[in-house]
């Protein structure tokens, strides 16, 4: 426990008594507690139930009415195919590792990094330094121990490089470090590495396969052809969702922090990927001033937070774009107005290697608690990421189209079989010659346009036919740079995603 | 479509008119439509949201803080042991028949509803008499048809019978009716009812099989001892949750009234059984008129709805207490509070074969709609059952101890044994003999002391030592009449549920 917390009138932080205050005041309690509780699942009781209405209540004030977003009320239950194809099945999974003495089901990163801060802790005890009491967070409770052994100056550099990148190795390459570096649990060695999906799954009547959404987005960006039109086919505009979501920690530690069932907020903003992401609203809030730790400082192997004004921030591209920064400000004036203190509250970018499968960017609003740092709001660009793979795999038109101010004209090659000719001379095979020609890029247009002013004729493969290729003579076949004028404008919107743990703010 | 509804302005109802309007104002749209959707999930768009929001606020003013309840925000997933004590397991069920032809998997009792309904129906034209058109409910969509044929007196009134009793029938009974009747799926024949659970099933972590709650009370229930030790011991309260709950339709149908997520508001008021269930604010609402339809109407084949004071009702006994009452009144109240026409608003007493396995009383506050009188609101006297079968399995005090204002001064019959001698003589039995002579009834107790007194020794049973029976002579055992003064009383309350659907009162 961190002693130097303090409490609002500046007496020192003491969280036995603060757990101890809120069992006996019912704030929260063990869910189904006769039965032995079940860990990771929590019931609020009639103080914190009001607290949480009051801040859903501001948060739909702050955003959802003041920003004109629509709000939705999706699906808990979630198809397997949406969660398949956004990624989720995939890659929503923590690695975990079987201690098979104990039974333990233990997470290789945790593992991996508990035992190797421990041995630098045990090097820094055997060479004299005094070992720095660091910032304890919620996922390492249980510390790993280790004698006072004085490392080799090489193998202290390498676990110092392992540590800084422990957010971004996937479960061969933990289950390399623990083999190499004889990583054990106490002193029982463990399996390898498996991968454990962290999504509820159930059955829909006879509909089949489902999980228990792990966000609220999913079902946000599968309703974004309707809310499109309900928006009048104008863009930028933004959908809201106030729902539970899951999370099935296996072994799940921390009281209210790390829980299997909580309560979020997401927003999703449909922005224009050209012209920088502005936001109309940027200019009224450019002066605001943020405390953030960006990605650049963090690779340093350093923390210290700036305050910089926001407009400063996007104009030298530490915050990728006005949405995302305009964001970042109205987060920060929702956590003030919930009465949330402003010298414990700062902005964290995401390293590269932290970031979510779907993201591009993201910034964390952190609040300082007992136990150290803990994110709250994620602020995400998931670029255009689920809407392309939702749109490549149902076909559905999760885009915008929009007619140009000025029609677009674009000089191109264009090949043109001639039907009537072609139909005739190659029958069935007709369909494919013409795909391939279609198929065809600017460049080999071009190449293909020599060939047949210099030969009279092209060959062109087309691996559908029994022939595999075909001569297209010039009578049959016309290629030429052309104009060609572009009314419409198509585009997967991207998406900038506020997504705040209701649960973690009250906390 | 029953041609009778009305809009506010008196015009004729139009559903389809009114579905596409929904559908086209994005007031709700099908969950993961991209994807095909699924049936029995929706999402609800901006102005169902806000509606709702506007519902669920309301419902908290008029309720949880006008009546000082405690609410919580209880845990979806439950352990699979809560629900098998609470009887969900095992009897939250439908039986379906699968049609081996078709696949289709058809509920029990409404084939058999559909079917002898037609039968009916045809036998009505045979007989030249004028076929009503039935109120259409939600769930008999798919008519059955059948040829207009006369059926013998006697076989008439059998099914207008199983029709009467048709929500009463177990598996097994609906096997038979289907065997005898020769009920079919069209020219189909169906397989026997086969039981289906209707929870959503899935697995927690490493802690084992869960599932979705299909009510909020469970939890509720299970916080019962925290609610009464916050309450200062006092009784009577209530607790109060907002929140989604489950139902694993296997085919669900007709749009936003049979769904598989449903936002729920459940009112858990416990009571002391003793004294009639009283409220302390009855009083304040005893004149209040409700439009009535009680059992003993529909038992006779009636819905003729009266409108009777409540006070009357319960004096009367057709409400069986006045908490019950007092909370028909308030649910009238709260209806009227958002909006509902009170002209297309009664309650509905639950035939005895209706209720839930849980229930003691049930009043449901139907709403007329399109699809004919829809249940929004059930009030449920559900007595001292999910208390008492929780404490017993996982023995928690889920009881209310109250020191009495007068000790209660109890004549009985009390045995001793004298253990100084008891000791000695029987050894390892001595525990044994002595829980037998505890476990005497007053009757036993009575004539034994019959006994010891004409003969000097009584001979007792005892099963769990080797000689099976034991010779007790006077001066190891004293049978006589004596006075205990009891000044705790202990009691497992009763509770009285208020449990709304908000999707369907927003329908």
């Amino acid at each position: 426990m961190s002693t130097e917390m303090t409490t609002h009138d500046g007496k020192p932080f003491n969280r036995e008594m603060l757990e101890s205050l809120v069992r006996r005041r019912c704030f929260y309690l063990p869910s189904f507690e006769p039965y032995g509780g079940v860990k990771g699942l929590y019931d609020y009781g009639a103080p914190l139930c009001g607290i949480q209405t009051n801040v859903v209540n501001e948060w739909r004030k702050h955003f959802v009415k003041r920003e004109k977003m629509f709000e939705l009320d999706c699906s808990v239950l979630t198809p397997y195919d949406v969660l398949k194809t956004s990624g989720h099945v995939d890659r929503f999974i923590d690695w975990m590792c079987k201690d098979p003495k104990t039974g333990e089901l233990l997470r290789a990163d945790h593992l991996v990094e508990d035992v190797l801060e421990a041995r630098l802790n045990g090097d820094k005890e055997a060479r004299g330094e005094k070992v720095e009491t660091q910032e304890e967070p919620a996922k390492k409770k249980k510390k790993a121990k280790a004698m006072n052994v004085k490392l080799d100056d090489e193998l202290k550099k390498e676990y110092e490089e392992i540590l800084a990148k422990i957010d971004g190795y996937n479960g061969e390459e933990l289950g390399l470090l623990i083999t190499k570096h004889r990583i054990k649990n106490g002193d029982n060695e463990v399996l390898p590495p498996v991968e454990y999906n962290l999504m509820f799954s159930t059955t829909l009547g006879a509909s089949g396969p489902a999980f228990l959404r792990p966000e609220t987005a999913q079902a946000q960006f599968l309703n974004f052809a309707s809310l499109l039109e309900q928006n009048q086919n104008e863009m930028p505009f933004a959908s809201a969702s106030v729902g539970k979501s899951y999370r099935n920690e296996i072994s799940p530690r921390s009281g209210l922090l790390r829980v299997r069932e909580f309560l979020m907020g997401e927003i999703e903003m449909y922005v224009d990927p050209d012209g920088g992401k502005k936001h109309p609203r940027f200019e009224e809030i450019k002066d605001v001033e943020l405390a953030m730790l960006d990605r650049h400082t963090q690779t340093a192997g350093k923390t210290d937070v700036r305050k910089i004004a926001i407009g400063k921030a996007v104009a030298d591209g530490i915050v990728d774009n006005e949405t995302l920064g305009y964001f970042l400000v109205r987060i920060q004036q929702f956590m003030a107005k919930i009465g949330v203190d402003q010298s414990k509250l700062r902005f964290r970018q995401h390293m590269t290697n932290e970031m979510a499968h779907y993201a591009a960017d993201c910034w964390d609003a952190e609040l300082l608690t007992s136990y150290g740092w803990i994110e709250c709001v994620g602020c995400a660009d998931r670029s255009a990421y689920d809407l392309t793979v939702h749109m490549k795999k149902t076909g559905a038109p999760l885009l915008v189209r929009e007619t140009r101010k000025q029609p677009l004209h674009i000089e191109e090659w264009q090949a043109t079989l001639d039907r009537k000719k072609a139909g005739p001379k190659f029958k069935k095979d007709g369909k494919a010659i013409e795909a391939a020609v279609d198929a065809l890029t600017q460049e080999m247009r071009e190449k293909l346009s020599l060939d047949l002013e210099r030969e009279g004729k092209i060959t062109l493969e087309v691996p559908e036919i029994s022939a595999g290729s075909v001569e297209l003579e010039k009578e049959l076949i016309k290629i030429e740079k052309a104009t060609r004028i572009e009314n419409t404008r198509e585009y997967i919107p991207n998406v900038i995603e506020p997504s705040f743990g209701f649960g973690r703010i009250l906390y």
